[in-house]
Protein backbone atom coordinates (compact mmCIF):
# COMPACT_ATOMS: atom_id res chain seq x y z
CA UNK A 1 0.00 0.00 0.00
CA UNK A 2 3.14 2.31 0.57
CA UNK A 3 3.87 1.83 -2.96
CA UNK A 4 0.63 2.45 -4.49
CA UNK A 5 -0.01 5.50 -2.37
CA UNK A 6 3.32 6.80 -3.99
CA UNK A 7 1.18 6.77 -7.21
CA UNK A 8 0.37 10.96 -8.48
CA UNK A 9 -3.13 11.07 -8.11
CA UNK A 10 -3.37 8.34 -5.40
CA UNK A 11 -4.67 8.90 -1.67
CA UNK A 12 -4.88 6.69 1.36
CA UNK A 13 -8.56 5.68 0.48
CA UNK A 14 -7.54 4.65 -3.52
CA UNK A 15 -4.73 2.61 -2.25
CA UNK A 16 -6.79 1.03 0.61
CA UNK A 17 -9.40 0.19 -2.64
CA UNK A 18 -6.70 -0.94 -5.22
CA UNK A 19 -4.95 -3.42 -2.65
CA UNK A 20 -8.04 -5.07 -1.77
CA UNK A 21 -8.91 -5.31 -5.68
CA UNK A 22 -5.38 -6.92 -5.90
CA UNK A 23 -5.97 -9.33 -2.85
CA UNK A 24 -9.13 -10.33 -4.46
CA UNK A 25 -8.03 -10.80 -8.14
CA UNK A 26 -6.43 -14.13 -9.54
CA UNK A 27 -2.50 -14.72 -9.33
CA UNK A 28 -2.70 -14.48 -13.52
CA UNK A 29 -4.40 -10.79 -13.24
CA UNK A 30 -2.09 -9.55 -10.48
CA UNK A 31 1.42 -11.04 -12.64
CA UNK A 32 0.14 -9.56 -15.79
CA UNK A 33 -0.34 -5.82 -13.94
CA UNK A 34 2.80 -6.14 -12.38
CA UNK A 35 4.61 -7.52 -15.19
CA UNK A 36 2.86 -4.37 -17.48
CA UNK A 37 4.15 -2.08 -14.58
CA UNK A 38 8.37 -3.20 -15.08
CA UNK A 39 7.57 -2.84 -19.08
CA UNK A 40 6.76 0.60 -19.19
CA UNK A 41 10.06 1.28 -17.80
CA UNK A 42 11.85 -1.20 -19.80
CA UNK A 43 10.36 -0.91 -23.36
CA UNK A 44 9.52 2.69 -23.37
CA UNK A 45 12.64 4.93 -24.86
CA UNK A 46 12.72 8.68 -26.27
CA UNK A 47 12.06 8.90 -30.05
CA UNK A 48 15.58 10.03 -31.99
CA UNK A 49 14.01 12.04 -34.13
CA UNK A 50 11.29 14.39 -32.16
CA UNK A 51 11.92 13.05 -28.75
CA UNK A 52 8.36 11.94 -27.71
CA UNK A 53 8.03 8.98 -25.62
CA UNK A 54 7.91 5.53 -27.60
CA UNK A 55 8.19 1.95 -27.61
CA UNK A 56 10.69 2.15 -31.03
CA UNK A 57 12.57 4.67 -32.24
CA UNK A 58 11.71 6.62 -34.68
CA UNK A 59 8.48 6.67 -33.25
CA UNK A 60 4.73 5.96 -35.46
CA UNK A 61 4.31 9.03 -35.78
CA UNK A 62 8.04 10.12 -37.99
CA UNK A 63 7.93 7.11 -39.49
CA UNK A 64 4.43 7.76 -40.97
CA UNK A 65 5.22 8.91 -44.51
CA UNK A 66 1.46 10.60 -44.63
CA UNK A 67 2.83 13.12 -42.41
CA UNK A 68 3.97 16.58 -43.76
CA UNK A 69 7.68 16.45 -42.69
CA UNK A 70 8.54 20.13 -43.72
CA UNK A 71 6.29 21.18 -40.68
CA UNK A 72 7.58 21.32 -37.32
CA UNK A 73 5.32 21.38 -34.27
CA UNK A 74 7.45 22.62 -30.75
CA UNK A 75 5.54 21.14 -27.76
CA UNK A 76 6.88 20.99 -24.37
CA UNK A 77 5.64 18.23 -23.05
CA UNK A 78 4.34 14.94 -24.67
CA UNK A 79 1.01 15.25 -22.62
CA UNK A 80 0.68 18.47 -25.10
CA UNK A 81 1.81 16.43 -28.49
CA UNK A 82 -1.00 13.98 -27.42
CA UNK A 83 -3.81 16.77 -27.06
CA UNK A 84 -2.72 18.30 -30.68
CA UNK A 85 -3.07 14.73 -32.51
CA UNK A 86 -6.38 14.39 -30.45
CA UNK A 87 -7.58 17.48 -31.97
CA UNK A 88 -7.14 15.47 -35.80
CA UNK A 89 -6.23 19.04 -37.10
CA UNK A 90 -2.52 18.75 -37.45
CA UNK A 91 -0.70 16.22 -40.30
CA UNK A 92 2.59 17.66 -39.65
CA UNK A 93 5.82 16.25 -37.61
CA UNK A 94 6.99 17.51 -33.83
CA UNK A 95 9.70 18.18 -31.58
CA UNK A 96 9.35 17.80 -27.78
CA UNK A 97 11.14 20.34 -26.26
CA UNK A 98 11.74 18.49 -22.30
CA UNK A 99 9.85 21.34 -20.90
CA UNK A 100 9.81 25.51 -20.73
CA UNK A 101 12.07 28.19 -19.23
CA UNK A 102 11.17 28.12 -15.56
CA UNK A 103 14.38 30.94 -14.04
CA UNK A 104 12.32 30.06 -10.83
CA UNK A 105 12.97 26.62 -10.70
CA UNK A 106 16.20 26.77 -12.61
CA UNK A 107 15.29 25.64 -16.23
CA UNK A 108 17.55 27.48 -18.80
CA UNK A 109 17.75 26.96 -22.72
CA UNK A 110 20.41 24.54 -22.01
CA UNK A 111 17.96 22.36 -20.10
CA UNK A 112 15.58 21.90 -23.17
CA UNK A 113 15.99 20.21 -26.51
CA UNK A 114 16.81 23.57 -28.36
CA UNK A 115 20.45 22.75 -29.92
CA UNK A 116 18.45 19.75 -30.89
CA UNK A 117 15.73 21.49 -32.95
CA UNK A 118 18.52 24.13 -34.12
CA UNK A 119 20.53 20.47 -35.89
CA UNK A 120 16.97 19.52 -37.33
CA UNK A 121 16.17 22.89 -38.54
CA UNK A 122 19.85 23.03 -40.59
CA UNK A 123 19.94 19.83 -41.66
CA UNK A 124 16.75 21.19 -44.12
CA UNK A 125 13.42 19.65 -45.31
CA UNK A 126 11.70 21.85 -43.06
CA UNK A 127 9.71 24.84 -43.94
CA UNK A 128 7.82 25.78 -41.01
CA UNK A 129 8.13 25.87 -37.20
CA UNK A 130 4.86 25.78 -34.86
CA UNK A 131 5.70 27.22 -31.72
CA UNK A 132 3.13 25.83 -29.70
CA UNK A 133 5.02 26.01 -26.01
CA UNK A 134 1.78 26.76 -23.24
CA UNK A 135 -0.13 29.99 -23.56
CA UNK A 136 1.70 31.21 -20.51
CA UNK A 137 4.56 33.41 -19.08
CA UNK A 138 7.13 30.33 -19.46
CA UNK A 139 6.05 29.11 -22.39
CA UNK A 140 5.64 32.80 -23.97
CA UNK A 141 9.44 33.54 -23.46
CA UNK A 142 10.28 29.97 -24.93
CA UNK A 143 8.45 31.01 -28.15
CA UNK A 144 10.49 34.11 -27.83
CA UNK A 145 13.73 32.71 -27.56
CA UNK A 146 13.15 29.97 -29.79
CA UNK A 147 12.11 32.29 -32.69
CA UNK A 148 15.35 34.53 -31.61
CA UNK A 149 17.00 31.29 -32.10
CA UNK A 150 15.75 30.00 -35.45
CA UNK A 151 15.29 33.70 -37.18
CA UNK A 152 17.55 33.53 -40.32
CA UNK A 153 17.56 29.93 -40.52
CA UNK A 154 14.82 30.59 -43.72
CA UNK A 155 11.96 29.13 -41.90
CA UNK A 156 8.75 30.24 -41.53
CA UNK A 157 8.54 30.77 -37.44
CA UNK A 158 4.07 30.67 -36.65
CA UNK A 159 2.79 30.59 -33.06
CA UNK A 160 -0.30 28.95 -31.82
CA UNK A 161 -3.61 31.68 -31.88
CA UNK A 162 -4.38 33.13 -28.48
CA UNK A 163 -8.19 34.03 -28.51
CA UNK A 164 -11.51 32.70 -26.76
CA UNK A 165 -11.74 29.12 -26.18
CA UNK A 166 -15.02 27.39 -27.80
CA UNK A 167 -17.59 27.13 -25.15
CA UNK A 168 -16.08 30.25 -23.57
CA UNK A 169 -17.96 33.30 -22.62
CA UNK A 170 -17.06 36.62 -23.04
CA UNK A 171 -18.87 37.76 -19.46
CA UNK A 172 -16.47 35.55 -17.43
CA UNK A 173 -13.47 35.65 -19.52
CA UNK A 174 -10.04 37.40 -18.30
CA UNK A 175 -9.78 40.73 -19.18
CA UNK A 176 -6.69 40.30 -21.63
CA UNK A 177 -7.65 37.08 -23.15
CA UNK A 178 -10.78 39.31 -24.04
CA UNK A 179 -8.58 42.09 -25.21
CA UNK A 180 -6.68 39.40 -27.45
CA UNK A 181 -10.08 38.13 -29.23
CA UNK A 182 -10.88 41.52 -29.83
CA UNK A 183 -7.51 42.87 -31.69
CA UNK A 184 -6.82 39.23 -33.39
CA UNK A 185 -10.18 39.36 -34.55
CA UNK A 186 -10.88 37.52 -38.20
CA UNK A 187 -12.17 38.91 -41.38
CA UNK A 188 -15.47 36.67 -42.49
CA UNK A 189 -15.51 35.71 -46.00
CA UNK B 1 -36.70 38.36 3.67
CA UNK B 2 -39.01 36.87 1.17
CA UNK B 3 -37.97 39.56 -0.95
CA UNK B 4 -34.51 39.50 -0.13
CA UNK B 5 -34.68 35.53 -1.14
CA UNK B 6 -36.08 36.20 -4.26
CA UNK B 7 -32.74 38.10 -5.63
CA UNK B 8 -30.19 36.18 -7.92
CA UNK B 9 -27.86 34.16 -5.39
CA UNK B 10 -29.12 35.40 -2.12
CA UNK B 11 -30.19 32.32 -0.54
CA UNK B 12 -32.29 31.49 3.25
CA UNK B 13 -28.76 31.97 4.86
CA UNK B 14 -27.62 35.00 2.64
CA UNK B 15 -31.42 36.47 3.33
CA UNK B 16 -30.91 35.99 7.06
CA UNK B 17 -27.52 38.02 7.27
CA UNK B 18 -28.82 40.64 5.33
CA UNK B 19 -32.31 41.00 7.27
CA UNK B 20 -29.74 41.11 10.49
CA UNK B 21 -27.64 43.58 8.86
CA UNK B 22 -30.02 45.85 8.34
CA UNK B 23 -32.57 45.86 11.39
CA UNK B 24 -28.76 46.80 13.58
CA UNK B 25 -28.19 49.50 10.25
CA UNK B 26 -29.06 53.11 11.70
CA UNK B 27 -32.55 54.02 9.58
CA UNK B 28 -30.00 56.65 7.31
CA UNK B 29 -28.21 53.93 5.97
CA UNK B 30 -31.75 51.96 5.58
CA UNK B 31 -33.17 54.46 3.63
CA UNK B 32 -30.19 55.33 1.25
CA UNK B 33 -30.23 51.54 -0.03
CA UNK B 34 -34.14 51.53 0.06
CA UNK B 35 -33.85 55.10 -2.72
CA UNK B 36 -30.14 53.39 -4.52
CA UNK B 37 -32.85 50.26 -5.35
CA UNK B 38 -35.89 52.24 -6.59
CA UNK B 39 -33.68 54.31 -8.17
CA UNK B 40 -31.95 51.70 -10.16
CA UNK B 41 -35.17 50.83 -11.84
CA UNK B 42 -36.37 54.66 -12.08
CA UNK B 43 -33.43 56.15 -13.20
CA UNK B 44 -32.12 53.80 -15.62
CA UNK B 45 -33.15 53.05 -19.42
CA UNK B 46 -31.74 51.68 -22.51
CA UNK B 47 -28.96 54.01 -24.78
CA UNK B 48 -31.33 54.80 -27.76
CA UNK B 49 -28.39 54.08 -29.84
CA UNK B 50 -26.17 50.89 -29.26
CA UNK B 51 -28.98 49.85 -26.54
CA UNK B 52 -26.64 49.68 -23.44
CA UNK B 53 -28.15 50.24 -19.74
CA UNK B 54 -27.21 53.78 -19.30
CA UNK B 55 -28.62 56.90 -16.63
CA UNK B 56 -28.82 58.78 -20.27
CA UNK B 57 -29.38 58.45 -23.40
CA UNK B 58 -27.08 58.50 -25.63
CA UNK B 59 -24.58 56.37 -23.14
CA UNK B 60 -21.22 57.38 -22.27
CA UNK B 61 -19.46 55.64 -25.14
CA UNK B 62 -21.87 56.65 -27.75
CA UNK B 63 -21.64 60.62 -26.55
CA UNK B 64 -17.79 60.20 -26.78
CA UNK B 65 -15.94 62.12 -29.48
CA UNK B 66 -12.59 60.19 -29.11
CA UNK B 67 -14.22 56.92 -29.58
CA UNK B 68 -14.21 55.52 -33.15
CA UNK B 69 -17.41 55.97 -34.23
CA UNK B 70 -16.86 54.00 -38.08
CA UNK B 71 -16.51 51.02 -35.67
CA UNK B 72 -19.59 48.75 -34.08
CA UNK B 73 -19.00 45.70 -32.04
CA UNK B 74 -21.95 43.68 -31.37
CA UNK B 75 -22.35 41.65 -28.38
CA UNK B 76 -25.28 39.66 -26.81
CA UNK B 77 -25.42 41.35 -23.25
CA UNK B 78 -24.59 44.40 -21.56
CA UNK B 79 -22.27 41.98 -19.50
CA UNK B 80 -20.31 41.60 -22.17
CA UNK B 81 -19.95 45.10 -23.18
CA UNK B 82 -18.30 45.37 -19.62
CA UNK B 83 -16.38 42.84 -20.39
CA UNK B 84 -14.46 44.38 -23.52
CA UNK B 85 -14.48 47.60 -22.03
CA UNK B 86 -12.63 46.34 -19.16
CA UNK B 87 -9.86 44.93 -21.66
CA UNK B 88 -9.22 48.89 -22.53
CA UNK B 89 -8.22 47.04 -26.59
CA UNK B 90 -11.36 48.76 -28.09
CA UNK B 91 -12.35 52.00 -28.56
CA UNK B 92 -14.55 51.86 -30.99
CA UNK B 93 -18.68 51.55 -30.40
CA UNK B 94 -20.95 48.82 -29.51
CA UNK B 95 -24.52 47.22 -30.30
CA UNK B 96 -26.11 45.12 -27.88
CA UNK B 97 -28.48 42.27 -29.28
CA UNK B 98 -30.13 41.74 -26.30
CA UNK B 99 -29.72 37.72 -26.17
CA UNK B 100 -28.39 34.89 -28.86
CA UNK B 101 -30.43 32.48 -30.91
CA UNK B 102 -32.35 30.50 -28.73
CA UNK B 103 -34.42 28.19 -31.15
CA UNK B 104 -35.35 25.86 -27.75
CA UNK B 105 -36.39 28.78 -25.53
CA UNK B 106 -37.73 30.38 -28.65
CA UNK B 107 -35.49 33.57 -29.45
CA UNK B 108 -35.18 34.11 -33.00
CA UNK B 109 -34.22 37.20 -34.91
CA UNK B 110 -37.32 38.91 -34.08
CA UNK B 111 -36.27 39.20 -30.54
CA UNK B 112 -32.84 40.19 -30.87
CA UNK B 113 -32.02 44.04 -32.50
CA UNK B 114 -31.55 43.25 -35.56
CA UNK B 115 -33.31 45.62 -37.44
CA UNK B 116 -31.62 48.33 -35.36
CA UNK B 117 -28.18 47.58 -36.23
CA UNK B 118 -29.41 47.31 -40.30
CA UNK B 119 -30.87 50.41 -39.68
CA UNK B 120 -27.31 51.26 -38.30
CA UNK B 121 -25.21 50.28 -40.82
CA UNK B 122 -27.70 51.57 -43.65
CA UNK B 123 -27.31 55.15 -41.71
CA UNK B 124 -23.66 54.62 -42.76
CA UNK B 125 -20.63 56.08 -41.25
CA UNK B 126 -19.36 52.62 -40.32
CA UNK B 127 -16.52 50.90 -41.88
CA UNK B 128 -16.62 47.87 -39.87
CA UNK B 129 -19.21 45.54 -38.01
CA UNK B 130 -17.03 43.68 -35.18
CA UNK B 131 -19.31 40.05 -34.42
CA UNK B 132 -18.89 39.23 -30.89
CA UNK B 133 -21.66 37.34 -30.18
CA UNK B 134 -20.58 34.34 -27.19
CA UNK B 135 -18.11 31.58 -28.86
CA UNK B 136 -20.47 28.79 -28.16
CA UNK B 137 -23.26 27.02 -30.65
CA UNK B 138 -25.59 30.04 -30.26
CA UNK B 139 -23.45 32.98 -30.41
CA UNK B 140 -22.06 31.25 -33.71
CA UNK B 141 -25.34 30.63 -35.43
CA UNK B 142 -26.38 34.56 -34.59
CA UNK B 143 -23.17 35.92 -36.19
CA UNK B 144 -23.73 33.63 -38.83
CA UNK B 145 -26.89 35.06 -39.53
CA UNK B 146 -25.94 38.27 -38.68
CA UNK B 147 -23.20 38.07 -41.41
CA UNK B 148 -25.54 36.60 -43.65
CA UNK B 149 -27.82 39.89 -43.65
CA UNK B 150 -24.94 42.46 -43.33
CA UNK B 151 -23.48 40.68 -46.57
CA UNK B 152 -23.48 43.36 -49.58
CA UNK B 153 -23.92 46.42 -47.37
CA UNK B 154 -20.65 47.60 -48.56
CA UNK B 155 -18.82 47.57 -44.37
CA UNK B 156 -16.31 44.84 -43.57
CA UNK B 157 -17.30 42.04 -41.08
CA UNK B 158 -14.89 40.58 -38.43
CA UNK B 159 -15.77 37.63 -35.43
CA UNK B 160 -13.58 37.88 -32.36
CA UNK B 161 -10.45 35.14 -32.55
CA UNK B 162 -11.02 31.69 -31.07
CA UNK B 163 -8.06 30.03 -29.51
CA UNK B 164 -6.54 29.21 -26.19
CA UNK B 165 -7.32 31.63 -23.53
CA UNK B 166 -4.67 33.39 -21.95
CA UNK B 167 -2.82 31.18 -18.92
CA UNK B 168 -4.23 27.87 -21.04
CA UNK B 169 -2.64 24.31 -20.80
CA UNK B 170 -3.00 22.67 -24.04
CA UNK B 171 -2.62 19.48 -22.52
CA UNK B 172 -6.17 20.13 -20.63
CA UNK B 173 -7.71 22.28 -22.88
CA UNK B 174 -10.62 20.95 -25.02
CA UNK B 175 -9.69 19.34 -28.68
CA UNK B 176 -11.62 21.31 -30.90
CA UNK B 177 -9.80 24.26 -29.00
CA UNK B 178 -6.66 22.94 -29.13
CA UNK B 179 -7.17 22.07 -33.36
CA UNK B 180 -8.66 25.70 -33.80
CA UNK B 181 -5.36 26.96 -31.90
CA UNK B 182 -3.30 24.62 -34.41
CA UNK B 183 -5.56 26.04 -37.73
CA UNK B 184 -5.47 29.99 -36.76
CA UNK B 185 -1.41 30.24 -36.07
CA UNK B 186 0.15 33.39 -36.57
CA UNK B 187 3.01 33.99 -38.84
CA UNK B 188 5.74 35.34 -35.65
CA UNK B 189 7.63 38.26 -37.01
Amino acid sequence: MTSLKRLPGIGERSARRLAFHLLSATDAEVAELSDAIARVKRETVLCEQCYDLTDRSPCAICRDPRRDASLVCVVEEPADLASIEKSGRYRGLYHVLGGAFAPIDGVGPGDLRVAELEQRVRDGGIDEVVLATNPNAEGDATAHFLSDRLRGSGVRLTRIAYGMPLGGDLEYADHVTVGICIENRRAIE
